[in-house]
């Protein structure tokens, strides 16, 4: 059997919306890591009724561990601490020695605000020090330090209570992961291998008509945990499974494999601004974009690698039509002519970018991005793409992308990655001499 | 007493960490408008029994309305609308109206894969369209119902279904709220207020200081529920409260007016994107970029909002020193005299993104992202911006920005769009003649 998990994450603030919560994803990820079942995610404001209510719903479905974030403050609306030593039967005690490694670590701060009321510095401190009896004690990386607390009787979860700042959570991990508490709850983890498969240009039901070939096929599916999902466009087929299952996995790989040859670009995990990146970086070459309504954002998630400077040359944005004349060299009759969103000038503006930045593969990108500017002929959503190589090649789209404006421009940016991903695998056709 | 609601968040991508949830912090900022009390949201992975352990604790808990996210797509993994209704005591029914009305919305879908296996497509939208008996249907965005499923007998939460895609959840919202089902849940609810301040330049800790100062002055802040918080570098100063109260909070809005006069640039919950467009409206002026590390996210977010084409005359991405020439016209001897990286660089970029556009105000930007590139004098998050208007003034900031290589590019932007602001209301030298 394995180690069941879940997460607190505490913080009024989290809870509202006001701040993305960075820790549950994060915490998720390291358990996984470790082959522990993730359960539950539990988001609770600062309130001590809701955080006692959640330790008792995840205590009573069974958690080997349960990890709380935020709440270790020195104010008195940071009552983490509180909470799980009284849900777990220990009484708070000072632990003075750890008061007095608090308060050396705050007397360099301390010292930057010359106007500090010193009383409740101390007053804090002095909270901060009060651990449930017989918990094991994380060094604080902030000024909190992080606890795990057993279950003073019986069984139930063991907590480990870290603090809310991600930097400070973050750096305080590998302690809570070495502490006794924290290893023995897990001990019962089971190793998980995860694989996954990213498929471009198929909807998401064309998945669940696999899986039912795969069983016809005789593949194990009972042994492997599949999870598919449409992210920014792309169908992604995450499988989790144990090393045993490895044979079955391979199988239904194969299955994937060769129903679905045509739009299956990524098997180990790469996104396709990885993949565009290797095959530019495998022949050396560069690319440069030329953006309407997507208005940089190609140019930006080219960018998003560290080290893309080496293939990526630049690019311009062509909000505008005398913009589009200026920076890509567009001819305006031919935008007086077939408009400016045209599969015309989507490949004048790929040429150009091609030309101006002395590029080996530009990127023309023109649409509708809404809500206003449609019209029956031409759409909001409706987007041209064209990419252009330095070797004669072209490669053109023209697409109806739902969705609102956010959703069309972010779209585009994929759909044209994938378009440079084929140009740069082989496709494309020789523009006429 | 008011009306008490949670969220259950389902996807195993979201509980492993893979996909960030956007849909938990959207929903509960509509329930906190609502006057709503959101107590949890839990974040589930796709099984049976773990949807079903959160409802029963959350109905357990005495929440009057539970929203659930995700899991109503075709496949076999997606199966919160059976859940839901087994666990609101309501046996699945095929609603053929709706099974036909699904099937409409696929046929435009389907026409665009020629390849695509039928009989798959038909049992998906099947699956879609069985629903608990008695549950009021939401129409689809995409291709899947939301469902407001009441309990069938005795006390406990109403239970309103959504789908997980972002864009199908928002567009369903007003008819979730709208329902007989939804509006009976949150009868009790009480009626808020919400007011927000936005400042920029000044560190989180200051308002601690401000609301002392306010409560000095005589300032009701029991009345107040004040959220600060630090949201891509700027500090969100979020006030909820009951109309009585809407003295107390003049008074407090009146103090921070007073405090940081010089900071404060927001009183209506506009967006500094926002403030700059509509100041280059009134004037009839149009802005151009010149982009190095930040390499089209400024003018990706100077384009979002919609209409942006009128004051968005365009930018350049210029990643590289030779696009910096090619495309901004940047003398290669000021590069080699200074580095790319460097205020005089910076002022090239924003005269060069004027001239080259034809722009009444150009943005020069140039910075180390990370993680590599970093040197003692110029470390990695050294950033140097520039304003330029064509009327001679220059206004230009050397900074040192925090965290990794995204923080580093998306906060370059906050601080861009903040130079524009000031230019825009009057900052700036007269750049010698």
């Amino acid at each position: 059997m394995s180690a069941r998990a879940a997460i607190i994450v505490t913080g009024t603030e989290v809870l509202t919306g006001r701040v993305a919560d960075a820790n549950g994803p994060w915490v998720a990820q390291r358990l996984f890591a470790l082959g522990v079942d993730l359960a539950h995610i539990d988001v609770v404001g600062d309130r001590p009724e809701d955080i006692e209510a959640a330790l008792a719903f995840l205590a009573g479905g069974g958690m080997d561990l349960v990890i709380t974030t935020g709440g270790l403050g020195p104010t008195a609306d940071d009552l983490t601490a509180e909470v799980v030593g009284r849900f777990q039967g220990r009484e708070p005690v000072l632990d003075t020695a750890l008061e007095a490694r608090i308060a050396e670590i705050l007397r360099g701060i301390a010292d930057r605000w010359p106007g500090l009321d010193r009383a409740a510095l101390d007053a804090g401190t002095r909270k901060q020090a009060v651990v449930p009896r017989g918990a094991e004690v994380l060094e604080p990386v902030g000024t909190a330090p992080g606890l795990v607390v057993a279950p003073a009787a019986g069984a139930g979860p063991t907590v480990v209570v870290l603090p809310g700042p991600p930097r400070e959570l973050r750096g305080m991990w590998p302690a809570a992961e070495a502490s006794a508490g924290f290893r023995a709850a897990v001990a019962g983890a089971t190793t998980y291998r995860e694989a996954e498969l990213r498929m471009f240009g198929i909807p998401e039901s064309e998945i669940a008509e696999t899986l039912r070939r795969a069983e016809g096929a005789g593949v194990d599916l009972g042994a492997l945990e599949v999870t598919t999902c449409l992210r920014r466009g792309e169908v992604e087929v995450v499988t989790r499974y144990e090393p045993a299952a490895q044979a079955a996995y391979d199988a239904f790989a194969g299955v994937v494999r060769e129903r679905h040859a045509g739009t299956l670009f990524s098997e180990d995990g790469s996104s396709v601004e990885q993949v565009v990146a290797r095959r530019l970086t495998e022949r050396g070459w560069t690319i440069a974009t030329a953006e309407s309504c997507t208005a940089g954002l190609l140019a930006a998630r080219l960018t998003e690698l560290p080290g893309s400077s080496a293939y990526v040359a630049g690019g311009v944005v062509v909000y505008s039509d005398a913009a589009k004349t200026a920076l890509a060299g567009v001819d305006p009759e031919l935008i007086a002519a077939h408009g400016a969103v045209s599969p015309e000038v989507a490949l004048a503006l790929a040429e150009g970018a091609l030309a101006r930045l002395g590029a080996d593969v530009g990127v023309g990108i023109t649409g509708i991005a809404g809500p206003g500017g449609g019209t029956p002929d031409k759409p909001v959503g409706l987007v041209c793409f064209c990419v252009a190589a330095r070797d004669g090649r072209r490669l053109a789209l023209r697409e109806q992308i739902p969705g609102g404006r956010a959703d069309v421009r972010d779209r585009s940016t994929t759909v044209a990655l994938h378009l440079v991903r084929r140009l740069l695998a082989g496709a494309g056709d020789r523009a006429p001499a």
